[in-house]
């Protein structure tokens, strides 16, 4: 199903507003590991989708908390001190500035949500593209 | 399950940092209804669970946008001129400014993110406590 954005009367900015987004179709729409893609964004921050499966890298966020949501499979999130497990349906938050390495055994599919802007790897060099879908 | 806040010692600010959250364990622990409970915080955020049936009450937030995103059940999201219906596994935000009126004709459960101190119903006089859990 296509849904198409429109842009709500009663908003004076004329700012776009989606219709519903379902999570499961904009994952179903591709296959890469590792690069998140928006499909919504709020206050600033875009929520993105991800799928994921292996080892990413160490990395921290110096300026922003960050959110992660399983919706399928299992993540685990490596800190340094410990090992956190994160199933379908649970969350976590690495606080800003914590080094953690995201690592999925099998393909998990998250939701991500980070301020507009901000590098996955916490370096923009190294950082995925941001692609709205 | 209880599961206890630690403190992450890699972070010199000692903030607490918490161990997974299972949204339906938090969900399990309460039943009233419009009442949200926040389960975590990111960027000055709360992220919240919240059990909804029948109608809330049109409102909006003038200095935030309003993040939905449907755990279990369906509700409506009624607009000044078009009604969204949000599913399991479906989101929606709602731009700030933007009169809203949230409906469930079945219980359903709701994640919601909003900055800290805002209140549910844009007006701080019928707004529902902030309950942490």
């Amino acid at each position: 199903m296509t849904r198409r954005k429109g842009w709500h009367d009663g908003d004076k900015r004329k700012k776009p507003m989606s219709d519903a987004i379902n999570l499961a179709e904009k994952l179903a729409s591709f296959d890469q590991k590792w690069s998140p893609r928006t499909v919504a964004t709020f206050n600033g921050h875009d929520v993105m989708v991800v799928k994921v499966e292996g080892e990413f890298r160490w990395h921290s966020h110096p300026d922003t908390d960050d959110f992660f949501l399983v919706l399928q499979g299992e993540i685990e999130i490596r800190l340094r001190d410990r090992v956190v497990t994160l199933r379908a349906g649970e969350i976590f938050v690495v606080p800003k500035g914590v080094e953690h390495c995201p690592v999925a055994r099998k393909e998990a599919h998250l939701l991500l949500i980070e301020p507009t802007g901000t590098s996955n790897t916490g370096d923009a060099a190294t950082a995925a593209e941001r692609n709205p879908i």
